[in-house]
């Protein structure tokens, strides 16, 4: 299934997608629901982030083409973690499939997208076991961890680098019906293939992560797992569009802007 | 005003506090309420966190006396943030008034805890002054930041080392008629006074950590903002009651439980 949130009635719905049909539901997929009978075309709905997670999860350093881009651009020698710790984005940057990415005028060139997989968490969970800790998803959805590198290099947290309003577009749905080892996630700007990498390449997987995290923290349902990124991301500029697509799910399409 | 939120037939509900009667409201403080004229006293509802935050922003390092402790813990020279960087914690990690502070079995000794002021916020705000900050505040509550020790050096991030479930004792109400400069924190130990500190002695005070952060973020109502702790924590153990007193506030005490 392939499930949207959209705008209704100056609130925000649930809707399933069939194809370019919309039909919209009562409650929501993370408690009970019911189809309301409701169609329209895709394109009549503005869409919303597909989840306002309840906390907002996400992995750094995760693939080993991104930690050798690291240890490049910080001339460092290069470090692969060796535990999944998992780190937190804020849910102001978020901002829906088609909505504006908007650099802030003080922000250096250096902005870049990184193009992620999202966990959807379905279910409470605590003490997973990585047999069992896929139990608790949802579904999976797109994320772009657009990041300001000066200020990622100079504040003591990422509030700034990471967490700008607008810097974390999230969408365009959650698709339940995924084959984590099939997917592939290709970036592109402007229309141009900027990378491309097998999506279940990481050096911590879903399963691994859940595990892990779950020994100490619990897990609630519309809770997202941003899973990292790999390679070496490119600038984004004023009047650029970038896209994320990964294979099975959907593509992420957000415009850029730069304020004036 | 003082609100608190309880359960109330499976449910979350905001109540006003009168004294040692609480009385039930339709609604929630940051959208629209009405009183249901229903009271009961204090003592027969179960207190929740006052509020479950979108975003839970928390400041480290805000003190002169808890810089020179970490200065001397870590040994490394003490180091004045120059600019207020906002920092996260997670909302699995609350719990309220009265709950039990459960420590894993496999941490260390160094499990501590850290009085701080609460910031609640009231209303939507971006590019505030630090003149008209405090307009966006809907009040004040009290946190307690457990932290431990061995884990916050270890990991690249702080997700055990103080969002462990149960690590973010918070509240017991949201007082929204506070003078800041009257506000003096004390942390008990088992009624023992273990540190008492101006609380509004900040190095960067309320406002201007709202005005920074809303350079960049949006706030929306029920957003938290923690304002980091003064002085040398001691540890906590199984058995210990740790009370955080905020004058003018109230008092946050919870057990504390080491898991077998």
């Amino acid at each position: 299934m392939r499930w949207i949130r959209f705008e209704e009635n100056e609130t925000a719905s649930f809707g399933l997608v069939e194809g370019e049909t919309v039909e919209s539901v009562t409650g929501s997929p993370f408690d009970r629901w019911e189809k309301t009978g409701i169609k329209r075309p895709m394109a009549a709905v503005r869409l919303l982030p597909p989840v306002m997670p309840r906390t907002f999860y996400a992995c750094g350093l995760n693939y080993g083409g991104h930690l050798k881009e690291v240890a490049i651009a910080t001339g460092t020698p290069m470090k692969a973690p060796t535990t999944p710790d998992i780190g937190y984005r804020a849910t102001n940057a978020l901002i829906a499939h088609g909505e504006t990415i908007v650099i802030p005028r003080d922000a250096g060139e250096k902005v870049q997208y990184e193009g992620e997989l999202v966990v959807v968490i379905g279910k409470k969970a605590k003490h997973l076991t990585v047999e069992n800790a896929l139990s608790c998803v949802f579904g999976y959805t797109i994320g772009n961890d657009v990041s300001e590198r000066s200020w990622q290099g100079k504040d003591r947290t990422f509030w700034r680098a990471k967490n700008t309003d607008t810097f974390k577009p999230m969408g365009p749905w959650i698709e339940t019906d995924v084959d984590l080892d099939a997917l592939v996630t290709t970036v592109r700007l402007n229309g141009k293939a900027m990378i491309e990498f097998p999506t279940n390449a990481m050096l911590f997987g879903v399963a691994t992560y859940l595990a892990t995290m779950t020994r100490y923290l619990t897990l609630h349902p519309g809770d997202v797992v941003w899973m990292g990124t790999d390679g070496d991301p490119a600038n984004i500029k004023h009047g650029d569009i970038v896209e994320v697509e990964i294979s099975g799910i959907g593509v992420l399409r957000n415009p850029v802007r730069r304020e004036s």
